[in-house]
Protein backbone atom coordinates (compact mmCIF):
# COMPACT_ATOMS: atom_id res chain seq x y z
CA UNK A 1 0.00 0.00 0.00
CA UNK A 2 0.85 3.36 -0.74
CA UNK A 3 1.06 5.78 2.67
CA UNK A 4 3.10 8.65 0.63
CA UNK A 5 2.51 11.55 -1.46
CA UNK A 6 5.96 11.87 -2.51
CA UNK A 7 5.60 8.20 -3.81
CA UNK A 8 6.63 9.12 -7.39
CA UNK A 9 3.91 7.15 -9.16
CA UNK A 10 1.66 9.12 -6.75
CA UNK A 11 3.06 12.11 -8.45
CA UNK A 12 2.94 11.27 -11.33
CA UNK A 13 -0.84 10.28 -11.20
CA UNK A 14 -1.46 13.61 -9.64
CA UNK A 15 0.68 15.17 -12.21
CA UNK A 16 -1.75 13.10 -15.21
CA UNK A 17 -4.79 14.28 -13.59
CA UNK A 18 -3.77 17.55 -13.15
CA UNK A 19 -1.48 18.71 -16.12
CA UNK A 20 -2.41 18.39 -20.09
CA UNK A 21 1.18 18.79 -21.00
CA UNK A 22 2.08 15.73 -18.98
CA UNK A 23 -0.83 14.36 -20.47
CA UNK A 24 0.24 14.94 -23.93
CA UNK A 25 3.85 13.97 -23.79
CA UNK A 26 2.62 10.42 -21.62
CA UNK A 27 -0.05 9.90 -24.35
CA UNK A 28 -2.10 8.94 -20.97
CA UNK A 29 -4.91 10.09 -19.36
CA UNK A 30 -6.74 8.88 -15.93
CA UNK A 31 -10.60 8.43 -15.72
CA UNK A 32 -12.15 7.64 -12.70
CA UNK A 33 -15.10 5.79 -11.11
CA UNK A 34 -16.52 2.34 -11.27
CA UNK A 35 -18.35 2.81 -14.52
CA UNK A 36 -15.08 4.36 -16.22
CA UNK A 37 -12.90 1.16 -15.55
CA UNK A 38 -15.64 -1.17 -16.37
CA UNK A 39 -16.67 0.39 -19.63
CA UNK A 40 -12.53 0.58 -21.01
CA UNK A 41 -10.72 -0.90 -23.35
CA UNK A 42 -8.94 -3.64 -21.05
CA UNK A 43 -6.29 -3.47 -23.65
CA UNK A 44 -5.72 -0.01 -22.81
CA UNK A 45 -5.54 0.20 -19.32
CA UNK A 46 -2.01 0.97 -17.75
CA UNK A 47 -2.65 1.34 -14.59
CA UNK A 48 -5.56 0.65 -11.51
CA UNK A 49 -5.54 2.72 -8.54
CA UNK A 50 -7.79 1.45 -5.51
CA UNK A 51 -8.42 3.72 -2.24
CA UNK A 52 -7.88 1.36 0.71
CA UNK A 53 -11.72 1.00 1.86
CA UNK A 54 -12.84 0.37 -1.99
CA UNK A 55 -10.11 -2.24 -2.04
CA UNK A 56 -11.57 -3.64 1.56
CA UNK A 57 -15.47 -3.80 0.15
CA UNK A 58 -14.11 -5.94 -3.03
CA UNK A 59 -12.55 -8.46 -0.54
CA UNK A 60 -14.98 -8.78 0.98
CA UNK A 61 -17.94 -8.06 -0.82
CA UNK A 62 -19.30 -9.37 -4.66
CA UNK A 63 -18.21 -7.10 -7.29
CA UNK A 64 -17.18 -10.17 -9.16
CA UNK A 65 -17.06 -8.05 -12.69
CA UNK A 66 -14.97 -5.33 -11.48
CA UNK A 67 -12.79 -8.09 -9.27
CA UNK A 68 -12.30 -10.26 -12.25
CA UNK A 69 -11.56 -7.24 -14.72
CA UNK A 70 -8.87 -6.03 -11.79
CA UNK A 71 -7.22 -9.45 -11.72
CA UNK A 72 -5.74 -8.68 -15.39
CA UNK A 73 -4.58 -4.76 -14.04
CA UNK A 74 -1.17 -3.70 -12.70
CA UNK A 75 -3.29 -2.37 -9.35
CA UNK A 76 -1.83 -0.21 -6.70
CA UNK A 77 -3.71 0.57 -3.10
CA UNK A 78 -3.25 4.25 -1.81
CA UNK A 79 -4.88 5.06 1.50
CA UNK A 80 -7.96 6.46 1.65
CA UNK A 81 -6.18 10.02 2.65
CA UNK A 82 -3.69 10.47 -0.34
CA UNK A 83 -6.58 9.14 -2.57
CA UNK A 84 -8.65 11.51 -1.76
CA UNK A 85 -5.61 14.23 -2.36
CA UNK A 86 -5.12 12.97 -5.61
CA UNK A 87 -9.00 12.42 -6.79
CA UNK A 88 -10.74 15.05 -8.48
CA UNK A 89 -14.14 14.35 -6.30
CA UNK A 90 -15.23 15.02 -3.18
CA UNK A 91 -16.35 11.83 -2.38
CA UNK A 92 -14.30 9.36 -4.33
CA UNK A 93 -15.56 6.49 -5.20
CA UNK A 94 -11.98 4.52 -5.09
CA UNK A 95 -10.98 3.35 -8.53
CA UNK A 96 -8.56 5.79 -10.89
CA UNK A 97 -7.68 4.12 -13.93
CA UNK A 98 -4.73 5.30 -15.88
CA UNK A 99 -5.56 4.67 -19.48
CA UNK A 100 -3.60 5.11 -22.89
CA UNK A 101 -4.36 7.62 -25.13
CA UNK A 102 -6.12 6.53 -28.60
CA UNK A 103 -5.15 8.61 -31.75
CA UNK A 104 -8.00 8.47 -34.42
CA UNK A 105 -7.74 8.94 -38.46
CA UNK A 106 -9.26 11.45 -39.69
CA UNK A 107 -10.94 7.98 -41.98
CA UNK A 108 -12.08 6.46 -38.94
CA UNK A 109 -15.13 9.28 -38.76
CA UNK A 110 -16.48 8.80 -42.22
CA UNK A 111 -16.99 4.90 -42.16
CA UNK A 112 -20.56 4.82 -42.13
CA UNK A 113 -22.71 6.25 -45.02
CA UNK A 114 -24.05 9.79 -44.33
CA UNK A 115 -22.01 10.58 -41.41
CA UNK A 116 -22.83 13.18 -38.71
CA UNK A 117 -20.49 15.03 -37.25
CA UNK A 118 -19.65 17.30 -34.49
CA UNK A 119 -17.32 20.25 -35.38
CA UNK A 120 -16.08 22.36 -32.22
CA UNK A 121 -14.32 25.69 -32.17
CA UNK A 122 -12.45 26.52 -29.11
CA UNK A 123 -15.49 25.17 -26.52
CA UNK A 124 -13.90 25.97 -23.02
CA UNK A 125 -15.54 24.49 -20.54
CA UNK A 126 -14.77 21.16 -19.61
CA UNK A 127 -18.08 20.19 -18.60
CA UNK A 128 -19.17 21.22 -21.68
CA UNK A 129 -17.24 19.30 -23.89
CA UNK A 130 -18.26 16.14 -21.87
CA UNK A 131 -21.65 16.80 -22.45
CA UNK A 132 -21.38 17.75 -26.14
CA UNK A 133 -19.80 13.68 -26.13
CA UNK A 134 -21.99 12.30 -24.18
CA UNK A 135 -25.26 13.95 -26.50
CA UNK A 136 -23.18 12.82 -29.64
CA UNK A 137 -22.82 8.95 -28.95
CA UNK A 138 -26.87 9.36 -27.99
CA UNK A 139 -27.18 10.74 -31.22
CA UNK A 140 -25.46 8.15 -33.32
CA UNK A 141 -22.38 10.93 -34.28
CA UNK A 142 -20.17 9.22 -36.22
CA UNK A 143 -17.15 11.82 -34.82
CA UNK A 144 -15.83 15.05 -33.18
CA UNK A 145 -13.43 17.02 -34.78
CA UNK A 146 -11.45 19.89 -32.02
CA UNK A 147 -9.73 23.23 -33.36
CA UNK A 148 -6.31 22.93 -31.55
CA UNK A 149 -8.27 25.58 -29.09
CA UNK A 150 -10.86 23.24 -27.47
CA UNK A 151 -10.78 22.33 -23.87
CA UNK A 152 -8.65 19.22 -23.33
CA UNK A 153 -10.60 16.16 -23.57
CA UNK A 154 -8.72 14.33 -21.19
CA UNK A 155 -9.42 16.89 -18.20
CA UNK A 156 -10.83 14.62 -15.93
CA UNK A 157 -14.09 16.74 -15.74
CA UNK A 158 -14.35 16.65 -18.87
CA UNK A 159 -13.65 12.93 -18.81
CA UNK A 160 -16.42 12.61 -15.93
CA UNK A 161 -19.27 14.32 -17.89
CA UNK A 162 -18.84 12.07 -21.26
CA UNK A 163 -20.19 9.26 -19.07
CA UNK A 164 -18.23 7.06 -21.05
CA UNK A 165 -18.66 8.16 -24.49
CA UNK A 166 -15.23 9.53 -24.29
CA UNK A 167 -14.28 5.52 -25.35
CA UNK A 168 -16.57 5.38 -27.98
CA UNK A 169 -17.06 8.38 -29.99
CA UNK A 170 -14.45 8.62 -32.63
CA UNK A 171 -12.26 12.36 -32.27
CA UNK A 172 -9.61 14.53 -33.45
CA UNK A 173 -7.82 17.72 -32.72
CA UNK A 174 -6.73 19.98 -35.82
CA UNK A 175 -4.47 22.47 -35.54
CA UNK A 176 -6.25 24.12 -39.09
CA UNK A 177 -10.16 23.91 -38.55
CA UNK A 178 -10.92 24.83 -41.55
CA UNK A 179 -8.43 23.49 -43.26
CA UNK A 180 -10.04 19.45 -42.15
CA UNK A 181 -13.92 21.64 -43.09
CA UNK A 182 -12.22 21.61 -46.61
CA UNK A 183 -11.27 17.83 -46.49
CA UNK A 184 -15.16 17.20 -45.06
CA UNK A 185 -16.78 19.02 -48.20
CA UNK A 186 -14.45 17.66 -50.49
CA UNK A 187 -15.88 14.39 -49.33
CA UNK A 188 -19.49 15.35 -49.97
CA UNK A 189 -20.10 16.36 -46.08
CA UNK A 190 -22.75 19.76 -45.71
CA UNK A 191 -21.72 21.81 -42.94
CA UNK A 192 -23.81 23.56 -40.99
CA UNK A 193 -22.74 26.78 -38.62
CA UNK A 194 -24.79 27.31 -35.62
CA UNK A 195 -25.51 31.07 -36.23
CA UNK A 196 -27.36 33.95 -35.39
CA UNK A 197 -27.66 34.94 -38.70
CA UNK A 198 -28.55 32.18 -39.89
CA UNK A 199 -31.95 32.74 -41.80
CA UNK A 200 -33.34 29.17 -41.68
CA UNK A 201 -34.31 27.20 -38.14
CA UNK A 202 -32.52 24.47 -37.78
CA UNK A 203 -35.63 22.74 -38.56
CA UNK A 204 -36.22 23.66 -41.69
CA UNK A 205 -33.24 21.89 -42.86
CA UNK A 206 -32.56 18.30 -44.15
CA UNK A 207 -29.93 16.85 -42.35
CA UNK A 208 -30.47 13.21 -43.51
CA UNK A 209 -27.22 13.38 -45.87
CA UNK A 210 -23.93 13.09 -44.16
CA UNK A 211 -23.47 16.24 -42.35
CA UNK A 212 -21.48 18.43 -39.45
CA UNK A 213 -23.00 20.65 -37.07
CA UNK A 214 -20.01 23.94 -36.20
CA UNK A 215 -20.31 25.10 -32.70
CA UNK A 216 -18.34 27.96 -31.54
CA UNK A 217 -16.56 29.13 -28.35
CA UNK A 218 -19.28 29.87 -25.25
CA UNK A 219 -18.63 33.46 -24.99
CA UNK A 220 -17.69 34.49 -28.52
CA UNK A 221 -19.65 32.26 -30.72
CA UNK A 222 -17.80 31.26 -33.88
CA UNK A 223 -14.89 33.24 -35.87
CA UNK A 224 -16.38 35.06 -38.69
CA UNK A 225 -13.72 33.62 -40.90
CA UNK A 226 -14.83 29.77 -39.53
CA UNK A 227 -18.79 30.60 -40.11
CA UNK A 228 -18.17 31.80 -43.61
CA UNK A 229 -16.25 28.51 -44.64
CA UNK A 230 -19.62 26.58 -43.49
CA UNK A 231 -22.29 25.82 -46.45
CA UNK A 232 -25.22 26.76 -44.47
CA UNK A 233 -25.50 28.90 -41.60
CA UNK A 234 -28.76 27.74 -39.14
CA UNK A 235 -30.69 29.62 -36.85
CA UNK A 236 -31.45 28.50 -33.12
CA UNK A 237 -35.04 30.73 -32.99
CA UNK A 238 -35.07 32.13 -29.41
CA UNK A 239 -37.90 33.69 -27.83
CA UNK A 240 -37.84 36.65 -24.79
CA UNK A 241 -34.73 38.02 -24.35
CA UNK A 242 -32.27 35.28 -24.61
CA UNK A 243 -28.97 36.30 -26.76
CA UNK A 244 -27.84 32.64 -27.36
CA UNK A 245 -27.85 29.39 -26.05
CA UNK A 246 -25.44 27.20 -23.86
CA UNK A 247 -23.07 25.29 -26.40
CA UNK A 248 -23.48 22.25 -25.10
CA UNK A 249 -27.52 22.80 -25.55
CA UNK A 250 -27.23 24.04 -29.26
CA UNK A 251 -24.63 21.37 -30.11
CA UNK A 252 -27.39 18.89 -28.78
CA UNK A 253 -30.84 20.48 -30.49
CA UNK A 254 -29.09 20.39 -33.64
CA UNK A 255 -27.63 16.57 -32.80
CA UNK A 256 -31.52 15.49 -32.11
CA UNK A 257 -33.52 17.15 -34.62
CA UNK A 258 -30.66 15.55 -37.20
CA UNK A 259 -31.29 11.96 -34.87
CA UNK A 260 -35.16 12.88 -34.91
CA UNK A 261 -34.93 13.04 -39.11
CA UNK A 262 -32.82 10.11 -39.47
CA UNK A 263 -35.06 7.92 -37.13
CA UNK A 264 -38.13 8.84 -38.76
CA UNK A 265 -36.49 8.82 -42.27
CA UNK A 266 -35.43 5.30 -41.25
CA UNK A 267 -38.76 4.02 -40.12
CA UNK A 268 -40.76 5.87 -42.98
CA UNK A 269 -39.20 6.54 -45.68
CA UNK A 270 -37.74 9.91 -47.15
CA UNK A 271 -38.56 13.26 -45.36
CA UNK A 272 -38.96 16.87 -46.77
CA UNK A 273 -36.89 19.51 -45.18
CA UNK A 274 -39.72 20.26 -42.68
CA UNK A 275 -38.97 16.38 -41.55
CA UNK A 276 -42.54 15.91 -43.40
CA UNK A 277 -42.53 12.25 -44.47
CA UNK A 278 -43.15 12.86 -48.62
CA UNK A 279 -41.93 8.94 -49.47
CA UNK A 280 -43.33 6.22 -47.34
CA UNK A 281 -40.91 3.48 -47.30
CA UNK A 282 -42.15 0.52 -49.48
CA UNK A 283 -43.15 -2.61 -47.36
CA UNK A 284 -41.40 -5.68 -47.70
CA UNK B 1 -14.72 52.79 -0.13
CA UNK B 2 -14.76 49.82 2.15
CA UNK B 3 -11.30 48.25 2.73
CA UNK B 4 -12.04 46.49 5.92
CA UNK B 5 -13.61 42.57 5.23
CA UNK B 6 -14.89 42.39 8.77
CA UNK B 7 -17.27 45.40 7.60
CA UNK B 8 -20.77 44.44 8.42
CA UNK B 9 -22.33 45.14 4.95
CA UNK B 10 -18.96 43.26 3.27
CA UNK B 11 -20.34 40.14 5.57
CA UNK B 12 -23.50 40.26 4.99
CA UNK B 13 -22.74 40.60 1.21
CA UNK B 14 -20.46 37.37 1.74
CA UNK B 15 -23.58 35.20 3.33
CA UNK B 16 -25.99 36.11 0.34
CA UNK B 17 -23.07 34.58 -1.78
CA UNK B 18 -22.37 31.54 0.29
CA UNK B 19 -25.77 30.66 2.23
CA UNK B 20 -29.03 29.83 1.02
CA UNK B 21 -30.00 30.30 4.50
CA UNK B 22 -29.12 33.90 4.41
CA UNK B 23 -30.35 34.13 1.12
CA UNK B 24 -33.87 32.96 2.52
CA UNK B 25 -34.27 34.90 5.94
CA UNK B 26 -33.72 38.45 4.35
CA UNK B 27 -35.56 37.39 1.03
CA UNK B 28 -32.69 38.82 -1.40
CA UNK B 29 -30.30 37.55 -3.47
CA UNK B 30 -26.59 38.48 -5.26
CA UNK B 31 -26.47 38.80 -8.94
CA UNK B 32 -23.27 39.57 -10.14
CA UNK B 33 -21.73 41.39 -13.62
CA UNK B 34 -22.78 44.18 -16.16
CA UNK B 35 -25.45 41.85 -17.68
CA UNK B 36 -27.20 40.80 -14.68
CA UNK B 37 -27.13 44.70 -13.23
CA UNK B 38 -28.39 45.94 -16.87
CA UNK B 39 -31.26 43.53 -17.16
CA UNK B 40 -32.38 43.23 -13.35
CA UNK B 41 -35.55 45.71 -12.66
CA UNK B 42 -34.25 48.37 -11.20
CA UNK B 43 -37.06 48.50 -8.50
CA UNK B 44 -35.88 45.39 -6.65
CA UNK B 45 -32.03 46.55 -6.74
CA UNK B 46 -31.56 47.30 -2.83
CA UNK B 47 -27.75 47.71 -3.22
CA UNK B 48 -24.80 47.88 -5.53
CA UNK B 49 -21.30 46.77 -4.95
CA UNK B 50 -18.62 47.90 -7.05
CA UNK B 51 -14.71 46.98 -7.29
CA UNK B 52 -12.70 50.65 -7.28
CA UNK B 53 -11.15 49.68 -10.65
CA UNK B 54 -14.77 49.42 -12.07
CA UNK B 55 -15.02 52.28 -10.44
CA UNK B 56 -12.50 54.11 -11.97
CA UNK B 57 -13.58 53.09 -15.12
CA UNK B 58 -17.03 54.33 -15.06
CA UNK B 59 -15.77 57.87 -13.80
CA UNK B 60 -13.48 57.87 -17.02
CA UNK B 61 -15.35 56.12 -19.91
CA UNK B 62 -18.50 56.64 -21.16
CA UNK B 63 -20.26 53.60 -19.97
CA UNK B 64 -23.24 55.74 -19.81
CA UNK B 65 -25.73 53.48 -19.56
CA UNK B 66 -24.53 52.07 -16.63
CA UNK B 67 -23.83 55.11 -14.79
CA UNK B 68 -27.32 56.60 -15.13
CA UNK B 69 -28.57 53.49 -14.04
CA UNK B 70 -26.18 54.00 -10.81
CA UNK B 71 -27.54 57.00 -10.54
CA UNK B 72 -30.53 55.49 -9.00
CA UNK B 73 -28.60 53.38 -7.15
CA UNK B 74 -27.05 52.44 -3.44
CA UNK B 75 -23.88 52.13 -4.24
CA UNK B 76 -20.74 51.21 -2.04
CA UNK B 77 -17.48 51.25 -3.18
CA UNK B 78 -14.68 48.05 -2.19
CA UNK B 79 -11.11 47.80 -2.64
CA UNK B 80 -10.87 45.58 -5.46
CA UNK B 81 -8.88 43.02 -3.14
CA UNK B 82 -11.42 43.11 -1.08
CA UNK B 83 -14.07 42.81 -4.14
CA UNK B 84 -12.21 40.18 -5.38
CA UNK B 85 -12.49 38.16 -1.97
CA UNK B 86 -16.71 38.54 -2.17
CA UNK B 87 -16.99 37.74 -5.98
CA UNK B 88 -17.70 34.25 -6.94
CA UNK B 89 -15.76 34.51 -10.41
CA UNK B 90 -12.46 34.57 -11.20
CA UNK B 91 -11.94 37.79 -12.96
CA UNK B 92 -14.29 39.24 -12.08
CA UNK B 93 -16.35 42.56 -13.90
CA UNK B 94 -16.85 44.80 -10.62
CA UNK B 95 -20.35 44.84 -10.06
CA UNK B 96 -22.50 43.21 -7.77
CA UNK B 97 -25.89 43.43 -6.87
CA UNK B 98 -28.35 42.88 -4.21
CA UNK B 99 -31.65 42.21 -5.45
CA UNK B 100 -34.92 41.29 -3.61
CA UNK B 101 -36.25 38.16 -4.72
CA UNK B 102 -39.30 37.96 -6.61
CA UNK B 103 -42.46 35.48 -5.02
CA UNK B 104 -44.57 34.53 -7.90
CA UNK B 105 -48.32 32.80 -7.36
CA UNK B 106 -49.20 29.66 -9.18
CA UNK B 107 -51.46 31.71 -11.43
CA UNK B 108 -48.69 33.27 -12.69
CA UNK B 109 -47.41 30.58 -14.37
CA UNK B 110 -51.04 30.08 -16.49
CA UNK B 111 -51.52 33.26 -18.20
CA UNK B 112 -51.24 32.33 -21.53
CA UNK B 113 -53.05 29.74 -23.46
CA UNK B 114 -51.47 26.68 -23.80
CA UNK B 115 -48.87 27.35 -21.76
CA UNK B 116 -45.42 25.59 -21.65
CA UNK B 117 -44.21 24.37 -18.15
CA UNK B 118 -41.48 22.85 -16.69
CA UNK B 119 -41.25 20.66 -13.80
CA UNK B 120 -38.46 19.89 -12.33
CA UNK B 121 -37.52 17.10 -9.30
CA UNK B 122 -34.71 17.39 -7.07
CA UNK B 123 -32.17 18.83 -9.99
CA UNK B 124 -29.12 19.30 -7.84
CA UNK B 125 -26.56 21.11 -9.92
CA UNK B 126 -26.64 24.15 -10.16
CA UNK B 127 -25.02 25.08 -13.78
CA UNK B 128 -27.62 22.71 -14.65
CA UNK B 129 -30.17 24.12 -13.26
CA UNK B 130 -29.25 27.97 -14.56
CA UNK B 131 -29.06 26.56 -18.13
CA UNK B 132 -32.20 25.05 -18.12
CA UNK B 133 -33.70 28.29 -16.90
CA UNK B 134 -32.44 29.89 -20.10
CA UNK B 135 -33.44 27.30 -22.38
CA UNK B 136 -36.88 28.03 -20.59
CA UNK B 137 -37.03 31.47 -22.18
CA UNK B 138 -35.61 30.37 -25.57
CA UNK B 139 -38.37 28.11 -25.80
CA UNK B 140 -41.01 30.39 -24.97
CA UNK B 141 -41.87 28.79 -21.05
CA UNK B 142 -44.43 30.30 -19.31
CA UNK B 143 -43.01 28.99 -15.83
CA UNK B 144 -40.48 26.72 -14.33
CA UNK B 145 -42.43 24.65 -10.88
CA UNK B 146 -38.83 23.24 -8.69
CA UNK B 147 -39.38 20.38 -6.06
CA UNK B 148 -38.18 21.51 -2.51
CA UNK B 149 -34.90 19.16 -3.16
CA UNK B 150 -33.79 21.35 -6.19
CA UNK B 151 -30.92 23.49 -5.62
CA UNK B 152 -31.45 27.03 -4.78
CA UNK B 153 -32.00 28.81 -8.14
CA UNK B 154 -30.74 31.99 -6.03
CA UNK B 155 -26.77 30.49 -5.41
CA UNK B 156 -24.81 32.62 -7.41
CA UNK B 157 -23.57 30.09 -10.38
CA UNK B 158 -26.76 28.93 -10.93
CA UNK B 159 -28.02 32.78 -11.04
CA UNK B 160 -24.94 33.76 -13.60
CA UNK B 161 -26.17 30.65 -15.63
CA UNK B 162 -29.23 31.35 -16.35
CA UNK B 163 -27.78 34.85 -18.76
CA UNK B 164 -30.71 36.74 -17.34
CA UNK B 165 -33.64 34.50 -17.24
CA UNK B 166 -34.57 34.12 -13.89
CA UNK B 167 -35.71 37.44 -14.04
CA UNK B 168 -38.38 36.96 -16.58
CA UNK B 169 -39.30 33.17 -16.34
CA UNK B 170 -41.38 32.95 -13.38
CA UNK B 171 -40.97 30.12 -10.87
CA UNK B 172 -41.43 28.39 -7.79
CA UNK B 173 -40.73 25.95 -5.20
CA UNK B 174 -43.45 23.63 -4.32
CA UNK B 175 -43.42 21.25 -1.40
CA UNK B 176 -45.37 18.49 -2.78
CA UNK B 177 -44.47 18.02 -6.54
CA UNK B 178 -47.42 15.44 -6.82
CA UNK B 179 -50.12 18.14 -5.33
CA UNK B 180 -48.74 20.51 -7.95
CA UNK B 181 -49.14 18.66 -10.36
CA UNK B 182 -52.75 17.38 -9.67
CA UNK B 183 -52.85 20.89 -9.32
CA UNK B 184 -51.76 21.91 -13.15
CA UNK B 185 -53.97 18.77 -13.98
CA UNK B 186 -57.01 20.23 -12.86
CA UNK B 187 -56.43 22.97 -15.27
CA UNK B 188 -55.92 20.88 -18.34
CA UNK B 189 -52.17 20.52 -18.44
CA UNK B 190 -50.69 17.22 -19.58
CA UNK B 191 -47.74 16.48 -18.18
CA UNK B 192 -45.06 14.36 -19.87
CA UNK B 193 -42.55 13.07 -17.59
CA UNK B 194 -38.95 12.32 -19.54
CA UNK B 195 -38.44 8.92 -18.69
CA UNK B 196 -36.26 5.74 -19.85
CA UNK B 197 -40.01 3.51 -20.36
CA UNK B 198 -41.56 5.83 -22.33
CA UNK B 199 -43.23 4.12 -25.28
CA UNK B 200 -43.59 6.49 -27.53
CA UNK B 201 -40.22 8.59 -28.77
CA UNK B 202 -40.57 12.45 -27.89
CA UNK B 203 -41.37 13.45 -31.42
CA UNK B 204 -43.99 11.31 -31.44
CA UNK B 205 -45.99 12.99 -29.20
CA UNK B 206 -48.01 16.66 -29.67
CA UNK B 207 -46.81 19.31 -27.49
CA UNK B 208 -49.13 22.03 -28.74
CA UNK B 209 -51.71 22.37 -26.12
CA UNK B 210 -50.82 23.26 -22.93
CA UNK B 211 -48.05 21.07 -21.64
CA UNK B 212 -45.47 20.38 -19.11
CA UNK B 213 -42.22 18.45 -19.00
CA UNK B 214 -40.92 16.42 -15.95
CA UNK B 215 -37.34 16.10 -15.49
CA UNK B 216 -35.83 13.97 -12.79
CA UNK B 217 -32.54 13.85 -10.50
CA UNK B 218 -29.27 14.09 -12.51
CA UNK B 219 -28.31 10.61 -10.70
CA UNK B 220 -31.51 8.80 -9.84
CA UNK B 221 -33.97 10.39 -12.35
CA UNK B 222 -37.48 10.74 -11.57
CA UNK B 223 -39.09 9.28 -8.28
CA UNK B 224 -41.36 6.20 -8.90
CA UNK B 225 -44.38 7.77 -7.43
CA UNK B 226 -43.79 11.27 -9.12
CA UNK B 227 -43.58 8.88 -12.91
CA UNK B 228 -46.77 7.47 -12.47
CA UNK B 229 -48.33 10.82 -11.57
CA UNK B 230 -47.58 11.82 -15.16
CA UNK B 231 -49.77 11.15 -17.61
CA UNK B 232 -47.40 9.96 -20.31
CA UNK B 233 -43.88 9.32 -20.46
CA UNK B 234 -41.90 9.71 -23.32
CA UNK B 235 -39.11 8.24 -24.10
CA UNK B 236 -35.46 10.37 -25.65
CA UNK B 237 -34.25 7.72 -28.02
CA UNK B 238 -30.70 7.20 -27.52
CA UNK B 239 -27.62 5.54 -29.54
CA UNK B 240 -24.86 3.70 -28.34
CA UNK B 241 -24.08 2.53 -25.33
CA UNK B 242 -25.75 5.72 -23.85
CA UNK B 243 -28.06 5.33 -20.51
CA UNK B 244 -29.22 8.76 -19.74
CA UNK B 245 -28.77 12.21 -20.87
CA UNK B 246 -27.47 14.89 -18.61
CA UNK B 247 -30.71 17.00 -17.42
CA UNK B 248 -30.19 19.82 -18.72
CA UNK B 249 -29.59 18.17 -22.08
CA UNK B 250 -32.76 16.24 -22.07
CA UNK B 251 -35.00 18.92 -20.76
CA UNK B 252 -34.03 21.16 -23.45
CA UNK B 253 -34.53 18.45 -25.98
CA UNK B 254 -38.26 18.56 -25.02
CA UNK B 255 -38.45 21.90 -24.92
CA UNK B 256 -37.25 22.79 -28.46
CA UNK B 257 -39.29 20.35 -30.04
CA UNK B 258 -42.58 21.74 -27.77
CA UNK B 259 -41.38 24.99 -29.24
CA UNK B 260 -40.67 23.74 -33.08
CA UNK B 261 -44.21 22.18 -33.15
CA UNK B 262 -45.58 25.45 -31.63
CA UNK B 263 -43.50 27.39 -34.00
CA UNK B 264 -44.26 25.41 -37.15
CA UNK B 265 -47.99 25.17 -36.06
CA UNK B 266 -48.25 28.99 -36.05
CA UNK B 267 -46.96 29.35 -39.55
CA UNK B 268 -48.29 26.90 -41.09
CA UNK B 269 -51.47 25.78 -39.00
CA UNK B 270 -52.48 22.09 -37.35
CA UNK B 271 -49.91 19.37 -36.89
CA UNK B 272 -50.41 16.02 -36.52
CA UNK B 273 -48.53 13.79 -33.71
CA UNK B 274 -45.25 13.35 -36.00
CA UNK B 275 -44.97 17.20 -35.89
CA UNK B 276 -46.09 16.56 -39.75
CA UNK B 277 -48.62 19.11 -41.05
CA UNK B 278 -52.70 17.89 -41.56
CA UNK B 279 -54.18 21.02 -41.81
CA UNK B 280 -53.06 24.21 -43.42
CA UNK B 281 -53.54 27.72 -41.88
CA UNK B 282 -55.66 29.46 -44.59
CA UNK B 283 -54.53 31.91 -46.14
CA UNK B 284 -55.71 35.84 -45.14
Amino acid sequence: MITAPTNQKVKNLSNLMRKGKARREQKLFVAEGIKMFLEADPARIQEVYLSRSFWDKLEKGDEKEIKKRLSACSVEILTDTLFQRVSDTQTPQGILCVIRQHFYQPEDLLKKENPLLLLLEDIQDPGNLGTMFRTAEGTGVDGVIMSRGTADIYNPKTIRSTMGSVYRVPFLYTEDLRSSMAWLQKRGIQIFAAHLQGKKAYYEENFQSGCAFLIGNEGKGLKEETALAAESLVKLPMEGKVESLNAAIAASVLLYEAARQRWLGAANGVLNSHGNIIKKRGKR
